[in-house]
């Protein structure tokens, strides 16, 4: 049997209901740990699932925050510092990663409660988190207001990547398989990935090819 | 052995190379076929994996466009209409919804072209794919312009969600294993997914527990 929701039944949910039901709907989501520091060197980290690709050359990745939720200590050290890290999740670290999320005071560095390692590299203001085998250095580039509910794009800029050179295929592509990458839906489930074909690039006059 | 580039060193790589990588970088995606139609009855149907969760009250989600790229008929479409849809992939269409990238003409529908079915619900304007599984009609909300690289950022609100009633979990949760949705990682690379755990709502005083 098909489910049907329509705009005034999900607004007539209770509030975790939907939240967790609009949080799947999406689809699988991109899953980083965000690391941050302030100018008085306490530093930060907390799990992200609203990053997303915003283009290539220049290089810029961007992610959804909410400034009154736990989400605040990173979105404060963005604003003041400009400068945060990207750090892919892998089964080893997911729940260290998910209880980066609890409500810890800002004086509490999510680093040391969550057993998690702060590394930096290439004097680089902001901690990556060295347990994450795929790692992005960031600068902040733009900061834009979402009226419709009061939340905030940042796009950022990559100043650094680092990964496994085992997973950097001739053309480009990065095997996340490899790095051991993991995926996420709704709000609280983990999940890792099998590789079903890549595809060749789309022409009108014919099929693509599995190319893996 | 691991791989370092500085932005300098990714600014330098080959185009395609670049867009290939920095793509993967991300990590896993949501991708999504778009429906719309225009006010001449003619429907379009384009791949994204740019969608991010912006809110679930009211339930928001943003997708990013390249007016200039092969999305430029969705976004004239969503412009034109305010209306569009998000249908999931899943494995037996993620080869016909890979082909929706390829620069057809604009007399020509993806529909047709790529062997999918149109399925109109609940008088809603725009058309869904019937082969997917989990189905999202949404009202244009608020279209912003990211001035870092010419692209935008769409949000819409949900109006409609259909999937099977077997997926939702008591609360709220949506099992997108059981949909048969799956995820994609850079340009071109397909993967089903397999649950390594949900875990509870993370509380500073103690570890989350596997709830599944």
């Amino acid at each position: 049997m098909q489910k049907h929701f329509s705009l005034p039944d999900l607004l007539a949910l209770e509030q975790r209901f939907r939240a967790s039901l609009i949080n799947s709907l999406g689809g699988f989501k991109s899953v980083n740990l965000v690391g941050t520091k302030n100018t008085n060197q306490q530093t930060n980290l907390s799990v992200f699932n609203s990053i997303v690709h915003i283009g290539a050359n220049p290089p810029l990745v961007g992610m959804i925050v909410r400034p009154d939720s736990v989400e605040r200590h990173t979105y404060e050290n963005i604003l003041e510092t400009g400068y945060y890290t990207l750090n892919h999740l892998n089964a080893s670290i997911y729940v260290n990663a998910h209880q980066t999320s609890a409500r810890y005071p800002r004086s509490i560095s999510e680093f040391e409660a969550c057993n998690l390692s702060e590394l930096y590299q290439d004097d680089f203001f902001a901690p990556y988190v060295k347990e994450s085998n795929v790692q992005i250095g960031l600068e902040l580039k733009e900061k834009i207001d979402i009226a419709s509910n009061g939340t905030i794009l940042l796009v950022g800029e990559i100043k650094h990547v680092y990964f496994p050179e085992f997973a950097l295929q001739r053309d480009g592509f990065l095997n996340l398989e490899s790095c051991e990458s993991i995926t996420c839906s709704g709000l609280d489930s983990y999940h890792r990935t099998q590789l079903i074909s890549r595809l060749s690039y789309a022409k009108p006059t014919s099929w693509p090819d599995k190319v893996v």
